[in-house]
């Protein structure tokens, strides 16, 4: 039987929480290890979905584990964000969920009120979503050896007509589209540890970000040319990957990013920048320059998009890095999310 | 926003082990929490794998967590055991696995080396299998938050053209077909704990079941009305399952039913049944009747199904119930697995 037996190019000793945090070292994982031995279509977890074809139909599946601590926080719950982060991988895609299958990982000892409440969650947000849940599968593993439960959920979507999303389709004089404020749902679990002498009346902004997609997508959809839901690692990390992947540069407008007072706030004490900050009701997309105008009016027109906003463009130079300029005409280099400092954040 | 609001049937107050181990307690779980909540078409985690409509093709769906301890054991691994799992189930569902999506939660400080083992395991059972992995997710929580890694993977497969399996095609008459020796896996995994003064040499079984399922679906496809991959509560769950789906009675040959020595043994000092025991390279089917020679000859000569046998057959009455005869004429009543003897099988 024949054995492949690939190089692979991770060479850390061992696994970190920085594996996981969907920065750098995310990547290095993933592309030392993960891609070359896993992936023959080159397509990594780094992506939100690959597009597999099926007795001539094409569709799209994505896959997430979620290990968010805490279970409940404000404005949402691990089970509500294992729906709606499925969606909206699909969604960024360029596909529209139809059926999603779950599995828990429980610890033994979980009150049975716990995995209720999420379970409810999680029917809820699959009927605001209009995607139906297809199966699953639970496992128990000894009091100890989880975090009271860890949620994984796999969805599978029809890819919207007119829509078609790649790196390669993004040129220089793009503009780049950002649905809402940052931040919201990373610091918001941050505060809800309550290990840090921080209060803010904030809410995770979690929820499905697929009316606007279609939105857009009815409106403009030729015009799309990347989409990418800035979870883990914030609007930095996922626009860094856009960059390297398509050898452009991404220029930013600071004064053009919308951060709530709080979540700026909070970033100050922590020395951290916005920009690295997971959100989980957002989206990135990058369009054609002449279909703005026509783009925020009708993303301004739907409910949950009335702050969408342009935020950068695209640039032939320097290609594969994001720069961030002020309105006073300065500019800063911003990379990848580096460490964890925001660990089990979805 | 509408909100539903099911009622739940489940009344126990906490998750215990047994609630993952696949017997009467999963049940309860599943029927009594899961399903009224998630499941609208009614099926539920205890299934193998869910047949759904996209674009108008139809395809199946299944997901599973695994959480085997340990990692490794004699003839298999984590790694290898998640791709031929969702494999099977697919295949018992009368599918063919075309796609794997794989989610890893890691614990921090787990070992590359271990990952990197798995990994190779995962590629190599999935270049067996003629399965592609299409994507991923990785997490990382704290150590001490998992037990090493847990592994889920999700599978969509393509239905093969002449299977059509449900309990509802089962009739009186029909023989039930089993692939081989059964409780190979439950026993090597509970051996190779190390927790018991018990040494024997046995290997797990695992492995895909899909070129045993393809070979009998070319030969008597029309004839296989029903098919399960006997893992977590052995044979006796997953024929007590159908028993209670088709309301018929399920009567058992104990002289025929496969179980190696090594198996038995451990069996009788441990107090278990070998019926109860997990597998992880056999499946069940039931057939018409006037098709059995053919099933059988077509399986003895495919590689690995040579011990295929007959090991019982469907009847009237008692109906819901699976009984086992010896060739002394006795009789006893096999129920589900009860309790959770073997934790952390799969």
């Amino acid at each position: 039987m024949a054995t492949t037996v690939p190089k692979i190019k991770f060479r850390e000793p061992q696994i970190e929480m920085a594996h996981g945090a969907g920065g750098l070292a995310s990547r290095r994982l993933v592309e030392g290890l993960f891609a070359p031995l896993l992936f023959s279509n080159g397509h990594g977890p780094l992506g939100d979905a690959a597009h597999i074809q099926l007795n001539g139909t094409r569709l799209a599946i994505t896959t997430d584990s979620f290990v968010v601590k805490p279970l409940r926080f404000p404005g949402g719950s691990i089970g509500e964000l294992a729906i709606n982060g499925t969606v909206n991988d699909l969604a960024v895609s360029g596909a529209r969920a139809e059926a999603i299958v779950v599995t828990f990982v429980l610890e033994a000892g979980l009150p049975t009120e716990i995995l209720e409440a999420e379970v409810r969650a999680m029917a809820n947000a699959a009927q605001v979503a209009g995607v139906s849940i297809a199966g699953g599968d639970t496992k128990v593993v000894e009091h100890g050896k989880a975090d009271q439960m860890y949620v994984t959920t796999t969805g599978i979507g029809r890819l919207l007509s007119n829509v078609s999303v790649s790196p390669e389709h993004v040129k220089p004089g793009d503009k780049i589209l950002l649905s809402g404020p940052i931040g919201d749902h990373g610091i918001t679990i941050l505060l809800a540890r309550g290990e840090l002498d921080l209060e803010a009346t904030i809410e995770s902004d979690t929820r499905s970000v697929l009316p606007l997609i279609e939105s857009l997508a009815r409106a403009v959809g030729d015009s799309i040319h990347w989409m990418r839901d800035p979870t883990r690692g914030g609007v930095a990390t996922s626009l860094n990957e856009l960059a390297r992947d398509c050898n452009k540069g991404i220029v930013l407008f600071e004064e053009k990013i919308p951060v709530r007072d709080a979540v700026r706030g909070a970033c100050e004490l922590l020395g951290l920048d916005p920009l690295h900050i997971a959100n989980e009701g957002q989206f990135l997309a990058v369009l054609a320059a002449e279909s703005v105008d026509v783009a925020l009016e009708v993303l301004r027109n739907t409910v949950g998009g009335e702050q969408a906003r342009i935020i950068g463009e695209v640039r032939e130079q320097p290609a594969g890095t994001v720069a961030v300029t002020t309105c006073y005409g300065g500019a800063r280099m911003i990379d990848m999310l580096v460490g964890d400092p925001l660990p089990r954040i979805c």
